[in-house]
């Protein structure tokens, strides 16, 4: 669920906007003029980080006009009952929008700059870092393209071809993770009304443990499903009948919504796809390279926060370009030292999530947690955020973002140990009381 | 560290001798004709897992012979002091061989069978494993050659291409760390009288917290020294005067040894190499192709596992191969399933010994530890192994090795328990004798 063009073409506008002469080459073809978006989540949940990239080209207004606001999650659960989860406040809320409308308006905004080029179907085959020379080989044409630039920037996603190039020079840390469940789109079309066949304003969680289906609203009324769930369990899954008994136990109100007939044909016609999370260090190749998105920092999916970390990568890139003199050449060590922990610690938060999120979501302690941290957050303000929304609607480093909720923690298990001692004297005092009242009763009598 | 060619050449004879068509390609050229070895360590600790597989080919006598068996740590302290801590039993030694040594007499071996052939300055360009044709260049000719083969196996190093080439293929799980610490080799040349400068049958260490050196005695009667430090330690010694006060302060009695001399020419002529752990999973790409030695899991040199362990890839195989019938491609898949975890743990071994070497050889816990270890094997035999021998001395899987560690510890916490407590109560006891007698002696005295 990689946002590859996305980032790209965000961090080329922003770099042109600040007087850079960008050449922005893309794999694939322009996708204004595909018919088809391939292999990719088609939504995406935009949120803070992501905006606040966007406003610096005075995009995000328009962006969200084009977006259907989330207000919370709505918990399906087996029998069919719903049950809602606030984001945040009231007025807080995750933005569902397509990843084909933000590559379009972001390719358009591109194409604005006189010192912007856009090149497509162009493949990066190698890299002479020191020369600044890059070649690139074309689809149609039989011969390499070589390019020379002062800086190199990939934005070239999980499996990032500048990355590799890198580590094949200089000392890199990596690791790429794939995890167990693999992810599979299917959709809930609107209803014979033409309008949301479930609440439009909502992200559907069908929580199950091991395994899970999410659905986000699309613009045009339907409804993009992604079922998550071991590849093993689909595979397990090999007739049609298997998989409607597999949706009665699990999913069962959402068999009407997709449609049987559309359910197996979907299915059946795809193979689920893998989710890979990717941490590495440095960023930079000195100050020739950087690596921004996924190609730096791949994330699973389930904090949402894949497309608005690469967003706000180009906005830290942005804000250190503002305070160094738009030096881009010292900005790139300089993103590494800023952005390095940050990456990590969102990486190991949305694989957390991986779990929290099939199952605590269920959980009555994360509900109490809930409504202790809103509680807080109303007595506190900002001294008191609720972890979620820390990472989801500030700007909050993630890394800070994590400090502060251990410290809401300890200060928690403060309480509650308080309140276990206090609860235990009062119980105590009781027992004398009671004791003591029994014994004047007990004079009485005699 | 790695022992890329010894691996492979190994592997390649140990296959050849099961009947199996081999060919055998290396990226640099015959070590036999070679002037120099060039960056990788040239002495290593041969042991048991090492041993196993060098005995399937006959070849652990003669390799012994070249061996100077070392049978315990010589630890220096900063003030010239030295002690001795054993590796195991009186009879148990780990073997100080030389590299290039084992390259040729592996390659001599390789060369003794008719269905093995050799072909030197070879690099793997790319794979297609699906057609099994694999193509090489070589540095003299211009051409590249494609070789068919049913399966390739991967024995090519921490920087592995054909790992490299499977990665772009399947779902692996890789990591790849480098440590903070570099190392650069340093040579202790043997005395005026031709003789070892300093005691041969040991491994010496000088342990300095964060960093360490140590050496390993050659055939020639020389000592082959290794300086671990950080990378930025190594940058701050920028002349003569600031290594030898360096030297004064950390290494006194190995100044002389190696000589001012030589080692300001060696210090200043060589830049530190780094060191790198490396993890993948799975080890193999459907019944096609297999990674072992370096290229499945490059380990931080810290536990002299690396070569040993690489070897007893080999030995695995061929076990394997024992009991399918010589069924090569499915010892494949068997192969990952069976070695993936033991090698993981091996991995994180090594990487704790990175610290432990460095300080616990200094803590008077870990000698206390070593003691209990030996008084217990010398009671409960092979029910009880000192740790470093399960990993040293015996073929006793990895991961079971730790797994029996931790049982053992238990004990020891259990045993401490037990002790503490008893030791409270006869401390009780003699109290309430001392009153008693008290008590007693008053009365007297009344």
């Amino acid at each position: 669920m990689s946002s590859v063009l996305i980032v790209g073409s965000l961090t080329a506008s922003t770099l042109a906007r600040r007087g850079f002469n960008v050449k922005l080459y893309e794999q694939k073809c322009d996708i204004r003029t595909a018919p088809v978006v391939k292999g990719k989540s088609i939504n995406l949940a935009l949120s803070e980080r992501g905006r606040s990239a966007l406003r610096l080209l005075n995009l995000e207004e328009e962006v969200l006009k084009n977006c259907i606001p989330m207000k919370a999650r709505l918990i399906h659960d087996k029998n069919g009952n719903k049950r809602e989860i606030a984001y945040g406040k009231e007025d807080q809320f995750i933005n569902s929008v397509g990843r084909r409308y933000l590559n379009e308006i972001l390719l358009n905004e591109a194409e604005k700059y006189s010192n912007l080029k856009l090149c497509f179907n162009r493949k990066l085959v190698s890299c002479d870092f020191d020369e600044g020379k890059f070649t690139f080989a074309s689809d149609s044409e039989e011969k390499l393209e070589i390019v020379e630039a002062d800086v190199i920037i990939g934005a070239d996603g999980a499996h990032s071809a500048v990355r590799r190039e890198m580590i094949e020079r200089i000392p890199i840390d990596f690791s790429q993770i794939y995890i167990e469940h693999g992810y599979m789109e299917l959709c809930i079309k609107p209803n014979e009304k033409g309008d949301f066949a479930i609440e439009a304003n909502f992200l559907h969680i069908w929580p199950r443990g091991s395994l899970m289906m999410i659905a986000l609203p699309n613009l045009d009324r339907s409804f993009t499903v992604t079922l998550f769930m071991p590849f093993k369990q689909f595979d397990s899954l090999k007739t049609s009948e298997q998989l409607f008994e597999f949706f009665e136990t699990n999913f069962k109100d959402a068999i009407a919504l997709i449609g049987k007939e559309q359910l197996a044909k979907d299915f059946f016609s795809k193979r689920p796809n893998a989710l890979i999370s990717v941490k590495c260090k440095p960023y930079n190749f000195g100050k020739r390279a950087l690596l921004i998105g996924d190609a730096a920092h791949a994330m699973v999916p389930f904090f949402g926060q894949g497309m608005n970390c690469g967003f706000e990568d180009c906005f830290i890139l942005n804000e250190i370009l503002d305070t160094n003199n738009n030096n881009l050449k010292d900005a790139l060590p300089e993103f590494t030292r800023k952005r390095n922990a940050d990456c990590f610690m969102i990486c190991d938060l949305a694989m957390y999530n991986y779990v929290e999120m099939r199952e605590l979501v269920n959980n009555p302690r994360f509900l109490l947690r809930k409504k202790f941290d809103s509680y807080m957050h109303s007595l506190f303000g900002r001294k008191w955020i609720p972890f979620y929304s820390m990472v989801t609607f500030t700007r909050i480093p993630y890394y800070e973002c994590v400090r502060r909720k251990n410290f809401q923690d300890k200060l928690i298990a403060l309480t509650q140990y308080l309140a276990m001692t206090s609860s235990l004297l009062a119980i105590f005092i009781t027992i004398v009381k009671l004791k003591k009242f029994h014994f004047l009763n007990f004079n009485k009598i005699l």
